[in-house]
């Protein structure tokens, strides 16, 4: 048997179209929603995912402002940059495409951006929130979002399921663990030191895998009746894109994610989604 | 065979010899640590906990200065103290008693605390840097980090380890989950939602509880060889203190902490080792 496919395309349709309308209503109402991304140095895939953050804004009627910084850029002005975003009113996301150049120390520019206004679940406030249970008080990395918003498409609903979280990054592994545990999840986090990563993942009822190493999950690692989500992205040498998870595997699974067209394919929506949210915390923690 | 007893007394004596000595350097040096507890209502526990830390940091050599505020208490009385002691050099830490009166908003008073002075590790600031692995510039809440101490003290190394943590709640059971991932344990966390609690005990080399229900962890659920941690305290009826596990699992295991004098007799050690890290972090910080 093979799985079925858990692709984003209809979810990212469903969800533009709801982003939209929002986005029109507040348009109307004389507030667009705007969004700020901050692109410092030459790295590559960040301006590339820059402007591709441009591209859906614009799509969906979100006002997009891009921040470049050469690479010889001082941390002083990226940060003063940041906190006028901060306290402008036509601003409510501001973004900042990571990795920053190494000369740079991010977690003091990271620690310089609204909470309210972090649209990418960075700040160590947002993070703390998270670990408090605050949920409708803060905005949740979009990696973890999009594998809970996948889990969820499969009509799956984790409260009391046993769920592997394959990797303990801070940008997926660790922040979706608290997340899945707050939905009632029974979560085993796994990593380079599991001792029996095989047995974990035969008990499991649903695995989420971001190891970022390609092929790593073989189909004999896994059973029939799992829903598989592959958060890892592995750019092989002739240029395509892996997951974690072997190809093969698809006919080991009950329901499977691909790469692309998975996890990856969702986050800028999502983006636009914690946008919306940004709007709605700024206006309540400002009105009070 | 019996569990051998892993009690806190023997820790919590060495570990006062060391932040005593340090408080002294300190002070020779001009600068003795400073304590802030704030009290806010008639809670008895709240009252009589912070008597405790009075008296434990007197006799280290800790100035201490205890805040109190009546039942009528405005939330911005408390807030705008605690802002006069984070801004005070004298004071290097500031812990609010919970629970505040429930017509405080409590969220709103632990984020007055500055980060670097909170040796409680209640901030979400705080537990944000938890969750970014910043393990360095950040103030651990102080039963996980009992929790934690106790296993070493059983000279378990727990990277690769298999531990359950049973219980998700904010103060112990998901930082404690947090800390021991970064530790590189292979960490399950079990509640109330859990489907086979009883399975995942047997499989775990170090089992965590955190339930705060007395004695719902049964001897039939664990093994020889486990070291069992129980941060669970439940008051009984007839005025004793019964923790998660009970009492005849002395039998089926291999360590276990007792209740009381486990992990809660260390807490107030820990925080006062809490305050000499946060001297370091305004130090450190305030240099800058």
């Amino acid at each position: 048997m093979t799985a079925r496919m858990l692709a984003s395309k209809p979810i990212v349709q469903k969800l533009k179209a709801e982003i939209r309308e929002e986005a029109e209503r507040r348009a109307r109402g004389g507030a667009p929603p705007g969004l700020a991304v901050i692109l410092a140095g030459s790295d590559g895939p960040s301006k590339a995912y820059a402007l591709s953050k441009e591209s859906a804004a614009r799509s969906l009627g979100i006002a997009f402002t891009l921040h470049r910084f050469g690479d010889g850029a001082e941390e002083a002005e990226i940060t003063a940059r940041i906190r006028e975003l901060n306290s402008d009113p036509a601003v409510h996301g501001v973004m900042l495409e990571l990795p920053l150049p190494k000369r740079l120390n991010a977690a003091r520019v990271i620690a310089a951006i609204d909470p309210d206004k972090d649209v990418d679940g960075v700040t160590a406030e947002s993070r703390g929130r998270l670990l408090q249970g605050r949920l409708d008080e803060t905005l949740l990395p979009v990696t973890p979002l999009s594998c809970l918003t996948l889990i969820e498409s499969a009509g799956i609903d984790i409260a009391g399921k046993n769920v592997a979280v394959v990797g303990r990054g801070e940008t997926v592994g660790l922040p979706l663990a608290v997340l899945l545990i707050k939905r009632s999840a029974t979560v085993t986090v796994c990593h380079s030191k599991t001792a029996d990563l095989k047995g974990v993942l035969k008990r499991s009822d649903v695995v989420v895998t971001a190891a970022g190493q390609a092929g790593m999950i073989k189909a004999d690692m896994l059973s029939q009746g799992q829903a598989v989500i592959d958060a890892g992205i592995t750019v092989l040498p002739d240029g395509t894109l892996a997951g974690d998870v072997e190809k093969r595997a698809a006919e080991a699974v009950s329901w499977l994610t691909p790469v692309p067209g998975g996890v990856g394919s969702l986050t800028v929506t999502l983006l636009m989604k914690n946008l919306l949210k940004a709007m709605g915390l700024q206006g309540a923690g400002r009105a009070a």
